[in-house]
């Protein structure tokens, strides 16, 4: 049997990524606005060190990996999911501590989009002597952090829409009831979906008729989410649920006219109101508000809706990724529709969901990709 | 090692009994109102005879199976996917030539409901020293002749409903475009539907709107199959393209009242007038409807719109079996609705598709299952 070692290293390489990315993605969610990062050190073909990015401030996942490796890092491999930094940002670059560490030789999954690192930590190594190999595994390293490769590489938050629909594409009764549409599991899938995104956005219908909570609890974990409330004409009432939340934690988006109209209202709210640009029709324009929680370090945005916030993001072509949790149920004509408001007057004009996948969770049909308007 | 004989017994039985499965399946949608059977002769463990019910009036199944068999049936074992007859219909009974052929053993799949038959062919062949088995894949041999099994027990066809609709469950832009929502492999697995069912059901509007031809073609094969139409006011166009059907092959399911009112008109109607019953608020009823196409041996109907009739067959709970050809498209609020009149005050009372399964057909997404109102 002849034994082609080369394959055979590439499968060794895919394997010690494959161990790599599961650690990155034990900080998905809570890393932003960095991405998520996991590293192992590897000698004699075994793990001597690993480490996972698990909170932006915290150590980088290079970091924690060659503190755990200590001085076994010295001549050993280092496997990291996403191009090391070589700038300072909340903490020191990590190639300066790679090539102390005296790391013989760097794996590297993705390249970093952010135009401060972008190859520049690649060469910054190969520079000092120490081997890079890049590109193993790139697919996935990637796809765990098209949130932060959209952000940083645009400042635009990544916008994943999430609505709960019947068979017949309706989100609600006629008489507005929606709770129960969806299947438990289905609600346990949302609450993963909010752990791993910045914020989330709901619209003034949606919170003068359900005056929902939006807390988010996954595996047993709770977590601490932006919420922007979509408030034209800010008429949040003062009653709301949504202001249990600390400062900073609600976001109020609205229009400087509607501001003039509510001044008295608006000075009690003791929550950051963000004053969007309008549309040339007078409408508080998406584009500004995203462009502005992009700024404010908004990487990630759940759209959650009702209705007419929905069709707005879909008519406007600003929603990457879709999921439609689709109860096997029929609520008939007079229902509330899921996008009320989209207008196209021919069938090859109207938006299509591409590259989607399709899961059952429970009796739900989930089917989530991204829009090709 | 120890072999179970049983099991393998077991196993071989099961496997001469797909053997038929597959052979019923050939006369699928060409048998009405019989069902479609298969059947092999199995000498020394070799298939020595087989044979499928081809059309109504031709062999029957065993009859075509012994008949290539010949003398190897002396002895033999006959496997037949539904419980043979042993009462004159069409064709005389077949139990008499299984005995006359001297079988030594009959398996079966699944007894025949049909109240002339039911386990009355299994004891005459006891009776008469043959060896009955059944229940061998009972419900794969049940699960081929849904169709027939409901119209021999009810006198009611067994009704299908297909629709292709949006993501967001329009049939249909506002202004009524409809073509192309569904793609090429949808439309050919609707060929499929159409050439195993007995009559093809649509509403006035869509013949008004669409002026469809409702022709049926599968695998190069065409099919004539009888199309209903629902034309509660006789309001059919003269210029309409079913008319181009022979009598008998087009139906036109109205009321007495809508006959009197345009007596003229429907003296010019060279096609079958279905009278039907009326409800309380006057209109056409369904249930009578489907009464009188069950007592015209209509064993099976595919329900194929539009929007008004599909509500109805819905709202009435006259849906056997949903199939939903659902393409990654959204129409928007102002597209037409696939169910526009059901009325459901609670989430706890609509409809729902239960046991429903889930494929895909290129980029389409077929949902179907049984109704659960």
């Amino acid at each position: 049997m002849i034994i082609d070692s080369k394959e055979n290293d590439s499968n060794i390489e895919e394997g010690f990524m494959r161990e790599a990315l599961s650690l990155a993605l034990k900080g998905k969610g809570r890393t932003s606005p960095n991405p998520c990062v996991g590293a192992v050190v590897i000698k004699n073909n075994q793990v001597v060190g690993k480490g996972f990015h698990r909170l932006a401030g915290k150590d980088h996942a290079e970091i924690e990996a060659l503190k755990e490796a200590g001085a076994n890092a010295y001549g050993a491999d280092l496997y990291v999911t996403l191009e090391p930094c070589n700038h300072f940002g909340k903490t020191p670059p990590c190639c300066d501590a790679i090539i102390k560490s005296k790391i013989k030789k760097v794996i590297i999954g993705d390249v970093d989009p952010n135009p401060d690192v972008n190859g520049k930590g690649i060469r910054f190594l190969q520079d000092n002597g120490i081997e890079v190999r890049s590109g193993v595994l790139q697919k996935e390293c990637q796809a765990i952090n098209l949130q932060y490769n959209k952000w940083i590489s645009t400042k635009l938050p990544y916008v994943t829409l999430k609505a709960a629909i019947s068979l017949d594409g309706k989100i609600a009764l006629e008489s507005g009831e929606s709770k129960w549409i969806s299947n438990e599991e289905s609600r346990r899938y949302v609450h993963k979906l909010r752990s791993e995104t910045d914020a989330i956005l709901v619209g003034i219908g949606t919170v003068v008729k359900d005056d929902p909570l939006l807390t988010v609890r996954n595996e047993e974990k709770a977590y601490i989410k932006k919420v922007i409330v979509l408030d034209e004409n800010l008429r949040i009432p003062f009653s709301s649920n949504l202001f249990k939340r600390q400062f900073g934690d609600l976001v109020i988006a609205t229009t400087e006219a509607a501001l003039k109209n509510n001044l008295k209202q608006s000075e009690k709210i003791a929550h950051k109101l963000l004053i969007c640009e309008t549309t040339d029709n007078g409408q508080l324009s998406l584009p500004s508000l995203l462009k502005q929680l992009g700024a404010n370090g908004v990487t990630s945005l759940l759209v959650e809706g009702g209705g007419k916030v929905f069709s707005s993001f879909v008519q406007n072509g600003l929603v990457d990724h879709m999921v439609l949790c689709i109860a096997p149920k029929f609520i008939g004509g007079k229902g509330k529709n899921f996008l009320p408001e989209i207008d196209f007057n021919d069938l090859s004009a109207v938006p299509r969901l591409a590259d989607f996948s399709v899961k059952m969770l429970g009796d739900n049909l989930v089917v989530e990709g991204c829009l090709n308007a």
